[in-house]
């Protein structure tokens, strides 16, 4: 079993805050509807589908306390990060279930509930791809840290591994925040998947020298002509597979497809503070006075993607939009 | 004026301890050849051109200690590090006039003398380059720390700056010991240069956005074919730039040649500690149990390369092996 990066139990939410790791596992237990949107602005909680997970919980939350509208709670939590699309489908479901007078915990529920499944779908799905090509690297945190257990990009290596496949994982350290090599490094280890962390910049050199034999990545969204959002340094890491003829594979959950979204260009792209970049676990690495450019995402062409590996099976760029749209996306945020 | 690397009088090398940079401006007084060995290792002074004249000073400090030989010395020196040319030209071009019965001061001198000029040649022959192309990248530092004074990456924005140019500097962070962000930025904060620092991971987004308007960086070894050996994360940046069809510049001195290699492939690449990459300033930023790959430089072909702009000045790799021959270097370490 892989860790969990969040539950609901006795009226609240209970989440690992993923600012701590890999030094200490500490739980936070959040109550009401601000204290989960400060979760996920703050990233204590991070990662596609985990975001759209918990802000979920928060509308449930939002449903107990005084004061609280279903639209006045999905505005709060909305505007939490623009980025990622499956924050806006979690506040959507329950929101939807709220207002037609439904009960929001039994939305929530079966929307996280779907969210895990499809992760297993998305491991059974991807993992024959890796059986024969075992040296994966992947970017960022897309494992069950970011998408409540299991993982996306992780998944189908935790099944290639679980079939006899000698997978060993190059983790991208991931800065600013380092997902890689304090997340992603930290599930590996409880794992015990074979892995090594490298500086983002070492990733081009073992590609050349022939020593990763695919690429793999979550998405923050994906539209529908494949164009993708996902943690900034993506893009060079796609061109770089695509320049050395290795695959790349980008594996997601529905809640991630933006269908209605045609092109990657209007995907908004987060700007987060300077402080990230200027200071290094604490340390102050830059000068107090040097300007910064901190986006958080980027976008990568669908041109890069050898396949994304979805709940419903491994699709090409030039397919990946029908087949979402088959599996009842056509109208963007309700599922 | 830029800042000066290091400088010698009295006896003594000074350097500025460029661990210690932006934080603290320290100079380090070194008297023997083994304190500049170790200045080397430890990377208190760094960047190709630097620390050939450092060895150059040292292989003189060994000359007025007792029990050195011009062999002996060499020897310790060369063992510093693995991958910057210079450094093996700096050391030998002492060496041999020391083991002529000439002075060794004065050839270390001359030595220092001729880099710095070469930096200014390759200002000038530079700088039309950027006139009209002033938003440059660059990546890990190439400035007046990494070759005495005037750098040679920043040597020919320098010259176009003061030209009129406006010139504006994406500076890459540079992992793991983060070159960009604590050494680049500082420099051109001390001038005034307007600049952002980033994470090596954006560059490829701002360059497909369209906001670079070219790629400039050093070189630790260029080999006849024009392939060249940096800091890692250059062969990204290359690939890159190609990509988004954005000119890539190489600039180096002449003692980086190694004309006697001819393909990137032999290259020696300085694989370094675990622990620049697990840690930074005390802080631990993945699991200790972690496996860790940390190249120091890669090899990047040279068909990325649009130009590069040497002392002679500027030469596309089909020409460049040429060039080098024609100023004296056909012999390798002779100068």
């Amino acid at each position: 079993m892989s860790v969990r990066a969040l539950w609901f139990t006795e009226g609240r939410l209970h989440v690992i805050d993923q600012r701590e790791l890999p030094k200490r596992t500490r739980i936070r237990h959040l109550r009401r509807v601000e204290e989960v949107a400060d979760a996920i602005r703050t990233l204590t909680v991070r990662g596609a589908p985990a975001i759209g997970v918990a802000a979920a919980f928060g509308m449930v939350l939002a449903s107990r306390e005084r004061g609280w509208t279903p639209d006045r709670a999905a505005r709060l939590l909305r505007s939490t990060r623009p980025t990622a699309y499956d924050l806006f489908v979690g506040i959507e479901t329950v929101r939807a279930a709220w207002a037609r007078g439904e009960d929001p915990g039994r939305a929530a529920m079966a929307y996280r509930d779907q969210v895990v499944d499809e992760c297993h779908e998305i491991g059974e799905a991807g993992a024959p791809l890796f059986l024969r090509r075992p040296r994966v690297l992947t970017h960022c945190n897309a494992g069950a840290l970011a998408t409540v257990e299991w993982g996306t990009s992780l998944a189908p290596l935790r099944v290639a591994k679980s079939r006899g496949a000698p997978i060993f994982v190059w983790v991208d350290e991931t800065r600013p925040l380092l997902q890689g090599s304090r997340l992603t490094a930290w599930e590996l280890l409880q794992e015990e998947i074979p892995h090594a962390v490298i500086a983002d910049n070492a990733a081009g050199h073992f590609m050349r020298r022939g020593e990763i034999d695919a690429v793999i990545v979550g998405a923050d969204r994906i539209v529908s002509n494949g164009d993708f959002a996902n943690k900034i340094g993506t893009y060079e890491k796609a061109v770089l597979a695509h320049e050395n003829h290795i695959p790349f594979y980008v594996a997601a959950p529905w809640t991630t497809f933006d269908v209605q979204r045609r092109s990657g260009a209007s995907i908004p792209v987060e700007e987060r503070s300077a402080d990230e970049v200027r200071h290094f676990a604490g340390a102050s690495v830059a000068p107090a006075k040097s300007p910064v450019r901190n986006p958080a995402f980027d976008v990568t062409p669908a041109r890069y993607v050898t396949a994304y590996i979805t709940p419903g099976g491994v699709a090409t760029p030039a397919r990946v939009g029908a087949l979402a749209r088959r599996h009842g996306l056509a109208n963007g945020l309700t599922r």
